[in-house]
């Protein structure tokens, strides 16, 4: 009988799942349309009913628990509430729900939360007690593993370092303040400093040829490589701010690394080489040298479904 | 007999030690001129005789261990390292050489870890798991709390809040970086933001009339309680810069309350409440109603010495 958890990752578009066992082998997944279910007593009785059946199809397994990142959760509370990007509205008692039709654990957290788990039950943190995960993608999301526990704090919120103000009266952003980290330090910043760097710079540029509305923040690394110099700069300054608040948590938490996953990170040295380097600009003397800047040691292609089903494993630990 | 812990507070310019019981009272009280010792081995001798002597004069009392408080502490080396205020240089293994001379527990950590973990057993954090006391004279000093214990990270410096950069290319701060919190959100910060109003504004003001190298908070704070409007407006934006980094501490950690102590305090409601008000303008929606903004509940005039013995007690209870 091999003990394996069932790691969910809720998205506005799809719904990821899979059965992972203890050294972080998927050993089945599935997926369907989160859209497909506008009432959350179908999406619950359905994802059940799938992972049953993933179970029965892989005889001889022993489901531990069930861990579940989505946007917007409370893992005090075992809810969803207010998510703007998915059509389940007000407070979405979750967990309460899923354990109706399941008698095992079921934990529920954000996403950057689920990241950072699966980063220190799977990935590069495994022999760390204190390190923050930071998932570059639209936005900037958070997860921050203190003496080794995940920080929740009193509301079971905490980890929004995507909405730290590093530029007071900066750019707008979606929650309604200014300034953001994530409107400067992800990929949708990436492309408004682009947009910036087209107005004040008078260099020539590939990217002066892409429609705003359609620019991306791969084709601002691939200008880079080809060294476009507006798009060299965009980078180096998202690199900077990125680097800014890095530098910012490490004098809060002085975490012995921190990890960058997501989309952004595909620039790779060329977005790591300048965030080093900012590092060193921004941080308080005393943190200088003791903290790493490194790629999550997750594989991004699974990386949701491992983070998640991490929850159930580092639960059983404790 | 009667446990006691020793609380030491180590200043640039006084050492303060005291007994101190479980339920917070100073059975009895010493100092001496932290720079009449030159040499730390004097230092040590002295304050374990002056400890020991305490003990002699209020009979039957057991001594549980010795909590310092002492600038740039390493609570997981028990050292001070590179302290610019003190006269001893390189890295002083001070519990270490205390242990020598007297068989208890020996803690160390920095001043604002100590105001933290006195608030948390002695003051209004009692009940609370999750909270950060903000310590606010010349600099900011910071002592974080989460899930019920402090924040020492993985140097052991961790909570470092007063060198997080604030405003991005701002004011010149000692610590060699710009625009750090601290040069805004503390007393000196005050002085600074009153010297810079006085060039931007055209109002009469009795600040006018005082030297720059001589005008202090307490002369800030007693002007804007006449209405005087350079005053008004720096005691504003104090608070306007102060709020913004607690709004930035609230995405980290979630706290349940943020403490403020220290000389700035003394202003009362004219700082605190638009403090509140600011706090509200720059928290990220989600947590907005979920942060309290206090007063610390221990008193000033020993709360140094009940801070460092609190760090005895809180590791008993462990």
């Amino acid at each position: 009988m091999k003990e394996v958890a069932a790691g969910v990752d809720i998205g506005g578009t799809n719904t990821i799942f899979g059965l992972v066992d203890k050294t972080g082998d998927v050993i089945a997944e599935g997926r369907f349309k989160t859209k497909d279910f506008p009432e959350i007593g179908n999406f619950v009785s359905s994802l059940v009913d799938a992972i049953n059946n993933l179970m029965e199809t892989n005889s001889n397994l022993k489901l531990t628990g069930i861990g579940i990142g989505a946007p917007n959760a409370n893992y005090h509370k075992g809810t969803i509430e207010h998510a703007p990007n998915l059509s389940w509205k007000g407070i979405v008692p979750l967990a309460e729900l899923i354990r109706k039709k399941i008698d095992v654990p079921v934990i529920v957290t954000n996403d950057a939360n689920a990241a950072a788990m699966g980063e220190m039950i799977f990935g590069g943190a495994k022999e760390m007690k204190d390190f923050i995960v930071l998932t570059l993608g639209t936005g900037l999301g958070s997860g921050i593993v203190i003496n080794g526990e995940m920080v929740y704090g009193h509301t079971g919120f905490a980890g929004e370092l995507g909405h730290t103000t590093v530029f007071p009266g900066g750019r707008d952003c979606g929650c309604g303040k200014q300034g953001c980290y994530e409107t400067y330090a992800s990929a949708s910043g990436l492309v408004r400093t682009a947009l910036q760097l087209l107005s004040n710079m008078r260099e020539q540029s590939s990217l002066r040829n892409i429609l705003p509305s359609e620019l991306t923040a791969k084709q601002i690394t691939e200008a880079a490589a080809q060294n476009d110099p507006v798009a060299l700069k965009a980078i180096d300054y998202t690199a900077e701010v990125l680097a800014l608040g890095i530098a910012n948590a490490v004098a809060f938490s002085s975490p012995e690394a921190v990890f960058l996953f997501g989309g952004l990170t595909k620039a790779g040295e060329m977005l790591f080489g300048p965030v080093r380097k900012y590092v060193d600009k921004y941080i308080f003397p005393v943190f200088k040298g003791t903290v790493e800047i490194l790629p999550s040691g997750v594989t991004e292609s699974n990386a949701a479904v491992l983070g998640a089903a991490a929850l159930v494993w580092k639960e059983r630990i404790n």
